[in-house]
């Protein structure tokens, strides 16, 4: 074990998640269901449930639903320490409505998010003493654009976690509702110097960063140019709103390798929001457990499909799950049909 | 525009829908889902959230049940100008019980509407102004079926919308339970001159209406002998309980031309009632919009492809989702997962 | 214990009972509450649930709907040997309508019970052997007023159970919807000379049997002019629709004693629906179990306190239940809060 | 009646109501019932539940959430002929969270409408036909204190209403949480001169606008500075957050005459939002349809005192059943303990 | 009809089951679903509500949660008759909590069954007349695994029917959580000689009989090692959690007979439990009713089908819904979508 | 404050609590409320809401159900850092039943907590740098009465964490269920001595401790023979099982002075289990944050009134919302009737 007290500390902004049951319509219905959910913290409470020490820095409002927000993360094991509380008027939690599919109807979003407190967030709020206090400090794309306070915010936070000796891991996670390609790729330019565990899509490569070739030469071009030293890419399959197939491919710049395996057939999707987080959960969790990234590979598939089949955006599988997950797909022949 | 005050008004009879949630059963379980439905409502309503002005003929108890179906129609956006309320002893609201069906289960309907207030209407009750006050009029087999006195109403309906400058509508619709094959025959030959727009179905043609040969020749057939001029029939294929696939033909005797596309595969059937009218609805939208026949195609087979997705008798999707759906089904090539 | 196989048969009309949850309303919301009820049903299975055996005579449409009632009905101890089932067409289960109040409002109720299976019950179809095979038979006033076929089935059973052996019990439970005062007083005025155990409220002596004097006069009158043995009037004490005081008198001709004992005061009302049934259920079982007045009005007042606070028509309570709230109404003296 | 086609319209921001259910809280739960509201909203769904055409003018996000406030109007009856949709980024519904009190613990509102799109409404987006279309128009004093751009709205409004020909109501409805008492004295004096019907409680006048003497005095002040023809003042007892008292006093400046009623007492409080609005409601209507004073006195109190009884912002009561309470009230004597 | 009072009593633990709603998780939510379940209950409840006389012997806790169980047993049809109540202290009744699985996560279950009241049964509790009373008695490998004193008394349990003149049915129904395979088969061995129809798995016979060669073979072995005359094997398809096929396969010694039929296919699998007790529950009532292998077969398998699209362990199905079930498995060509 | 990490440690049991919702009852509907609970565990997480630091000692058992109450723990705030798991076989987590009342009847407690794995802990579990890591320790009789282990751990417990420099507090919680009055007493004197902080009933000093005179005396009496510091007793006036009233007295031996307030009067009961340990919670953060007998007196009456509005064991207020209760409850005047 390190002498740090955290394994993982991430950075992003928490929301509300608002989702009609079942089948359930935004437009109509009485009830909404609901949860927390928000990129950095679904990643952190996914390591923190298969048996590592995680934090998270968000601002929050100073009111019932920040209140709301905290217990929430404290049920899935992330440590409080570090949430900040916004008790000047108009703090306010972003907050998201999720309509699921069903074909032909694709599942729908509307984000609510625009003034949020995290945006507020300044530096001087977070205690010095975490920079040195963790093992690896991750956040994504979303962070960068939420607006220039929250990106000027991470940048640096990037910056320090560096300094103060963590690991960093970065999620392109791009999402055209908040900023540009241009500006994006601009952005993360800047950070990527910084990024040692990255995570980007074929998509956004070759959109927004414009690679072309084939994947391969794509992944390995990020540890040439910018001194990465593992990037991720998934395999999404979308047979329908409600099954899905995933896999992924690591490449390790140390070693020249890659990884990859069989994908994960027929996921029974019953909420896909979150499960891109899960495989970032998977992989950083297998790094900083076994330092193998083979075993990475397998946590972060595992912990990614299995999320498809978790209403919610937070995972809720702990390590006994996810080992009988992965041993369940690695085997051959016929198997007990119960977990009983 | 028309300077008519509706593009659509329907008549039929609204019902309380009853349907235990998920897979419960009628037979047990503590919960009922309150719902309204019925045809000729379903297609007011899939028309009026597509963007037209609709209205609905019917007869609905003076009592809180009735309040509470007229507050359903005016919530799905159809005109509660033309509801008539019974205050007589014995005034009741038809209902029928519904389950949803599983493999190898189907699904179940038991109805109760036996001496419902809508067989009481009279042609008194309906302000003349109605029939010079919509582009369009439509009604349904069912509401020949009903009762006597329902049938000459819906008839003389027919005749005198017609008589006030509206096309009309009619879907067969034919229900083994209301009335016997023959008595159907007799009586919607009686209103086929009048119709411009049939919608049948190839076994109602083959078996109800004893017509043989290709199905093109027989939707012409309607055509020639009775004047129609445009003749819909839906082809449903039912992979499982919970699995459609949806297509279907449309002949405009005007042109002598079929329309048809590839069907939608695979369709996630949460709620299969009402599909079909949804399909009506579709049409009439496209024919009454547009006044093209290919758009209507389009949009009826988009608009009951999407009802199976949607929990109860009434559509809820409004013209952007409809267009998304038309969209993503006529497109080549990779798709976006949500509408984020 | 007797060498009968029910301690009690009932007749009567078994419903369907719809009501919006907790405050909600009958002209909104999307669910209801799906519950079995009906007089005589409430009174046998109140009797049940405290030790002995009963039965209920009715008719059932022979569907899914019927298949439900029929599980109830045996959920709360009752037997359905005596049970009918109608397949012809039309078969329909009467159903009412149930919303709760809260001042100023109160509770509300819409029946839609015509033509409901029940009354197409003929004595044909009962066997024979019932007549004989029960200490006590129990209808009610509701039982006269359904139609004229279902007062001719009640009354002739109410002759033959006495032929047969049994006590008589009868509950005038006057329903101003359902008949008028002149044709209750003129029916039930036939069948008195056949009454063992009366229940009437007072408003009922007075109105519709024009009763004059105090009240212990008025019940008197009953066994004078008919030969009826027992006759038992409530008093309800209306504070709120959540909360009322509810005591009894009970009138023993055989011994000309009275019994009365203090009132059960602010009962929390959560549903009134069949308390005044349980009042019956609870004497019927003191006199059959003890043949002691004071019991039976004990055990009387009792389940009808109780009934306020269960949901739905049923009762719930056990024998145990009952005397440990005997026992705490008669006590003096702090109690223990909680029954650990 | 009037040959215009409304007889009220009103202003003002319309809401996402966010509620755990029952006893929950906003700290935790997973569940949040969805509703309506907001009060002009609910001033105009009560009058139109009651019977007369009303219609609301006001700005919605133009997503998903902006069709579920527009169908959830005109589920109450409500027009959605003057609703404008905002389609700019950023446009988003103002919400709130609401959470019920129970002894020693008080309701809890959590206000979440910064940059609400109402804040963006024009002029020019107004049809300028509404001004002559309806006999009365209605705001309160939240719409001037939403923001600056809503007051200059709303006053303006006020002004081409009373052109128009309308009648002017006004509801002060002080929220210290959106300004302070001396902008809202300020701002209220200015429209005061066009207000025909004002609605103000005793604490308002006494505190933002410094009134003193007793409240007769007060009330007619209005009249005699401003030239008001009615002034009605509520008084609400708080016995819990489950049991409350109501009444009212009206002035009515053209007779010289103050009206008031006996309270309603023991009110059972489920949910006590709206129920400012319902008065202002039943008064508008009582004015609008009788044009009796001592009507609109007792429509007030009856709607309001039921409001209360009521889950969500929005009423649900009719003709028929406001007119049963107020006969009940009014009555002496025992009465009949259900409405069956 | 047998002079006997009931077709089959069985003998076994029931249990209280807990599981969260539709795809919520054990380690989290806040709601369970509270049902009834054993696999001897499962048994006795199909055979009842396809329409023969059924009861159970079992021992329940003397307490509210006792009263639950016999509720739900008689609302399944199956008589209470022999159910005895444990008053002493520590008297619990067995639960467990069961959690849907969703791919690629497998369904999970936790038991909580030591120490309950079943396990405290003894002979002399059950009355001498039961052995007399009955065509059959069933009860599977679970009561000989529970306790050393459960053992005892169902061994003795299947010799005094055997010597009451009832046929004995015995699934073996190994779990291995329960008792290990030597244990299992020693015990098992005694009570063969005993048994008439088997019901055991291929993995059984391989695995804990340690018998080899081709199916056919071993279940021939056990009619000739040890007398029984029916054996029968299911097989199961895992597709997915929610997707199975299933067919099955009996033996007939008397005709030296092997019936089959092709599989249901692709069944929607809403709830795995009790599924293979519906089959045994099938094939008895096959064998009961008509004594006829053929129908066996078809009811077991049709049953078993259907009772996985049913939420809890007990079956829902009656005759005429199996029946329609069998008839749609045995057609060729298309079939009407719904039950209307 | 302290170097010490945690202001409060308890030791004890946590159980799963199902209770049916709202009226429901055991003895029938379909579905429990999941909820975490115990003397202990409520104390912990009142203190920590109220923003000290805990930590929980207990045994849980290693599955599904095991990390629930874990997640449920933190979600409340309170460390997990001294759970301990059982993965032996036949771990199980004890459980109780609760049932709400409604005058007449009362509310109702089935528990079956035999075997529960917190009887299987064991000194050499417990981690001993906890003795000296906590400013408090604190449990009750229910761990003295489980177990004859149990009872040695705590006592041992007692002595570590006294001599580990934390102060002892003991809430006396007699259960007659668990054990009688003459062991209760013989074991608690023994502890006595040890105890800093101590909790008892009037009842229970007269009954189990035979203690006569007036409270006053009696309370002082442990301060005279044990050395008690502090002596708290609560007045709990049952009006009904949903209105209470509740007070207390605390007595302060160090000072000689006894502190009372008025009672908090028609406390809204929703749920009244742990409001007894929501009292120790508040007078132990009072104690350990103000150091001052009148604010633990204040924060104790009020944390304790509130609890009983509050669904399930665990309290939900923070420190605000007693604040505001306390600052309330200490008000005369008018106040505002919600928190906006």
């Amino acid at each position: 074990m390190s002498d740090k007290n955290f394994d993982l500390i991430t950075f992003g902004e928490i929301m509300l998640r608002l989702s009609p049951p079942a089948s359930e319509r935004l437009v109509r219905g009485e009830i909404f269901e609901k949860q927390a959910g928000g990129a950095e913290l679904n990643v952190a409470s996914g390591v923190s449930l298969l048996g590592l020490r995680t934090g998270i820095i968000s601002k929050l409002p100073d009111h019932e639903m920040g209140t709301y927000i905290k217990n929430r993360i404290r049920f899935v094991g992330v440590s409080d320490d570090y949430l900040i509380y916004d008790s000047e008027p108009g703090a306010r939690l972003g907050l998201y409505y999720y309509e699921n599919g069903a074909a032909p109807r694709k599942p729908s979003i509307v984000y609510d998010r625009v003034g949020a407190s995290i945006n507020r967030i300044s530096l001087d709020e977070i205690p010095e003493e975490v920079y040195h206090n963790t093992r690896m400090f991750h956040t994504s794309g979303i962070s960068l654009a939420l607006s220039e306070n929250c990106r000027a915010v991470a940048i640096q936070l990037i910056k320090n976690f560096k300094a103060g000796g963590a690991l960093i891991s970065f999620d392109v996670n791009y999402r055209a509702n908040l900023w540009d390609e241009d500006t994006a790729r601009e952005t993360i330019q800047q950070i990527l110097p910084y990024v040692d565990v990255l995570f980007i899509s074929e998509e956004s490569s070759r959109r927004m960063f414009r690679k072309t070739g084939d994947l391969s030469d794509i992944m390995k071009s990020y540890c040439a140019e910018y001194g990465v030293s593992i990037v991720a890419t998934t395999q999404r399959t979308v047979i329908s709103p409600k099954k899905h197939n995933f896999s992924s491919t690591i490449y390790d710049s140390r070693t020249d390798r890659f990884y990859t395996e069989p994908p994960y057939e027929a996921i029974d999707v019953v909420d896909r929001v979150g499960s891109g987080d899960a495989y970032v959960a998977g992989v950083l969790f297998g790094l900083l457990k076994y330092e193998d990234v083979e075993k990475a590979l397998q946590f972060g598939d595992a912990t990614s499909s299995v999320k498809n089949t978790i209403p919610g955006d937070l995972p809720s599988s702990d390590f006994k799950e996810i080992q009988r997950i992965i041993r369940s797909h690695l085997a051959d022949g016929p198997q007990s049909e119960l977990n009983r």
